[in-house]
């Protein structure tokens, strides 16, 4: 295995080298805020140029499959980084070169291929996770795994089962996403900005995530206080037209650019921030569900969590109201099934 | 024209709007230090996330003819914001949007195609630049602009003609990648930061790029003190070798993935952090070259300048080896054959 | 009147300088984001550090009627610009030196003396910004200001009258600095994060301020949904201890070190972030608050309102319950007592 | 011992609390990021805001023997960590709460007295130093000891015998100040910023630190090729002057204010991020120098060492002119001369 940057190459000879610097204290390679990211594709990049560009570590390891992309893709950030506070990236195919990682990051998966039907995709991808997660678990034994590969929910159910981890350590990004999408788009009909608008979107990371209208608010003060229906059948004012946009909003980036990165990447940095600053907020990640809110399936989605440095530390208890309750079971039932059709084909 | 980011959108009726807020002060749409990247390829767009995610500024307009893409791209964006500090992020096909700006840069061009000679490909590009600049200065009279778009040094010369902008508000980012690049491979080797080591590259940016090895120094110890030839003919110790590095770093990288964008992006985001902070680093760009250090030519090319709020503010006068001086005349002579080439076949 | 920190000193000779740097465009010697402190007591060199360390803003003036303290101040921070990514400081005694700043904060004023009445130093403190504001505007007459000196309600009515500046540009950072308390004491109860607490505290910044329970939530849950009467009469787990904090905090930092300044001065940079970067985010600022909320009397109190590029673009309308809006009736009240007795005995 | 900001506290009965949130996760307290300082006198607590402000580390422990102060402090910072990204700020005068330590700075120290000698002064600190390292290093074996108390040099010596650490893990922050200060003097004069200026002043922290002219460079220019003697005798353009002024610095903001704290704050909080973020930066800290650039004597000095995240990892030999290395050596003598009186006099 050879790690694309070791600190220091050796020449046979180098007068400058010896002339100029003598070796003294023990050195060390890692910081000890190490994060992985297992997919180099365009998912893959914006997060690591979301955590490297702010700051949130100074050490990414890149794996993938493909060495000439992995290759690419780190040469590419590593000639950037006298302006990255000279961050150190390494590029590999090999899992060893991810050792001591405190967070570890999926988005590694295929997408729909013509002719696929969903089921076979998802199976194509269950497949890759569980080849990808041993690796990684064997060579950072205490990280944190954070799962953005599509559909996030059914995967990061499979790569808890397969990591053995504890599970406050392994989660989807889910809804987070969907979240960051509800705020904006609340907050560009008020003028306001989305980190003065608080709601969230619970359930699938999906067409049947589930928006919390009954707890959406501006300044504290709540949208339910001021119109009854706000968000639900019968508001005039056709607020619930801002989940459609949640919805859709992958649908028209992706109509326009074929695929969606940037949004994404900065979810998941910002997840990851959360956790290696141990700041205990308050996000909607994806993680067992079954028994909590009135689930009774025996699945992952996303529901709002506290992140901290040792991942999932505490459960937000919901007041939903019975339609939102509704829709959560009903999703809930949706990621069932696809479970289920999972184990049923084996 | 529609701008995609309006502040407010206006809903025929919102109960929820006409409770929660009341509009006071006259509303402002934007900051002082707006920022307009044309083009939104992979280099644009590594750009616009550099600029975003270091919080060089909270406020970019994205141009591109292409309507789909542009929407997509700053679509994706502008869904992220909540993780950007709540920027604002507009995309247009129209040039009005980027009224105002403190900064444009020109990323957009064609890539070579095939059976097109280079001159060929230059024509296009230079077209290209000619009618992006027009509508660029119109409406931000004062802006400074950087030229990204290949071959950098050239068309930089021709969107000054174009401007009619004063000198110092015109310039391409030129060897500054260089001399990332050529900073960084010094530092790998030697074990230090980057930011640690000093030297550049000066020249065409491209195959006759010129490294200044006479100046490369290390904590205040210059290598031509340990080693009378580092960099140069007859050194054992084979640091020429980073230059060839420097030169293939594109070449590698687009072998790998097929473009290079990341190190592109971070680096004209300093440029831009340099003007909007005033910062007076010095820093090498491509500007106007007649008549400094030796240069006959009437050519643009990468020198060593101090990069404040408005634009290039001072040169620095160099110290070149004999060597160094030639290289860089050579660097100039190509230059001049290329612009040459362009009066004559027009 | 000498500016302390001139873009360059001439020496009668300088042969490095001469050889080394050619001037070329015209220099420039400030950003479009210059903000000036007036008074260099702890707290207004708390707000210099905290804009300058958070790269809120490069450019900082502060003023101090104290030439030896101004001087003394404003040339440890310059020392250590190496560190703030170059900024630019200069202190002076001379108000020409604020010239052209987008935000001016006033920290200015004095402490209560022995043997001296509550109104003989309101009366003091009205003097001195009486002195201050107008000089501020005449060279800064786009400014917004902000007034974080105490009484600070009373004052920014005063800096208001005085600058005959649009409303929308004159505030105080009132119980913005409470409602930070007030989210931090209730975070560190739940173990959350105060970012992932909703509420604030609004009326007068001192003893009579009001806090909003009726609008406290973590993670959506409105606190008044689990416990009817959390915060208020009644509440067997004391949360209504949480605001007896918020009110103790400043005098239980002053008898530990004397004063308080760290905390006030974090709060005033996240203002000056809001209007720098235009962010629209909704804060409890002081402003003039006459026919709302009920409230008859002609002075400024808190209330929440969305901060942007002009100041204060828009009010929150709350909703208030019964005993939180009469609390507010009489912190107004209170307010406009204080405002009387300054008219009465003038 | 009370830990001054508990994750949780807990209430006899909390409704709230109970039908909120749901304890998950193991939760854990602390990053691995903490740093401690002791000390929160004015210098003490400039490194803290230094390094909260810049989000160098996001968890920062203030340890200091008087409570009342310590607290008052503490306090005052966790009052506005929601503006710090909810950092985590304790303080205590029990040094168990600095346990697991990346890193721990000593400010603590006396000033002199009237009547007071040198020695009698240098005495009472080293006492105190004695006391405070090793409980420190009790609580985090693994940590990197700074000693910024002066005489720093002398200090770091004796902390380093006392800690019984590996050498590269104790340093005094030394000149890494006065050479921030000489790169601002002459970036100050040149007009451009202090960043693209190269150079170092090394030897004691105090008025026998010796600048490097023989290394001063500006973009790769080194001054000695533009002018002989540029800094030294005979030379006309009074270069000279720059390192009386650097030796000044420190008298002169001392006699506008007192003390200084702002550049030492900001120059220990750059030493923090090269070790949290392995940077591998070329830095002038003291450090033992016996047998170094010709010193015969056992004295702490500084060099330009490079700085990674196991504190010292190499030296960079240096190429002295002759009066420099005269100059060093008489400062290592000026050194060894209160160590020896320190030993006589016990």
């Amino acid at each position: 295995m050879e790690i694309l940057f070791p600190t220091t190459l050796t020449y046979a000879t180098d007068l400058v080298r010896e002339k100029l610097i003598e070796p003294f204290g023990r050195p060390v390679n890692k910081t000890k805020r190490k994060v992985t990211v297992v997919g180099c594709g365009q998912v893959g990049m914006a997060v690591v140029m979301s955590i490297l560009a702010q700051n949130i570590s100074n050490e990414v390891c890149i794996i993938d499959a493909n060495e000439k992309l992995v290759n690419g893709e780190s040469k590419d950030v590593q000639q950037g980084s006298l302006y990255l506070r000279d961050a150190v990236i390494i590029g590999n195919t090999d899992y060893k070169a991810s050792e001591d990682s405190a967070v570890c990051i999926i988005t590694a998966g295929e997408r729909q291929k013509k002719g696929q039907t969903r089921l076979d995709l998802l199976k194509t991808n269950v497949k890759i996770i569980t080849q990808i997660v041993p690796p990684l678990v064997k060579y950072s034994p205490e990280t944190i795994l954070i799962i953005v590969s599509n559909p996030c929910d059914i995967l990061a159910h499979v790569a808890w089962k397969t990591s053995q981890l504890p599970l406050e350590r392994v989660f989807a990004s889910g809804t987070h996403l969907d979240t960051a999408r509800f705020r904006y788009f609340i907050a560009k009909r008020l003028g306001v900005s989305a980190s003065s608008v608080q709601g969230y979107v619970i359930g699938e990371h999906g067409d049947s995530s589930v928006p919390v209208w009954s707890a959406v608010s501006v300044g504290g003060i709540r949208f339910r206080d001021l119109s009854k229906c706000a968000g639900a059948e019968g508001d005039t004012d056709q607020w619930h037209e801002v989940h459609n946009q949640v919805v859709k909003a992958a649908y028209e980036v992706i109509a326009g650019k074929g695929y969606t990165n940037w949004a994404i990447g900065l979810t998941v940095a910002s997840l990851v921030s959360m956790i290696l600053d141990n700041k205990n907020e308050v996000a909607t990640v994806s993680t067992l569900a079954r028994e909590r809110e009135g689930i009774e399936n025996d699945v992952f989605l996303s529901l709002p969590v506290v992140i901290g440095a040792n991942g999932v530390t505490s459960f937000i208890k919901l007041q939903l109201s019975g339609l939102e309750q509704e829709l959560l079971c009903k999703s809930a039932e949706t990621l069932n099934k696809a479970m289920q059709s999972l184990k049923e084909k084996k």
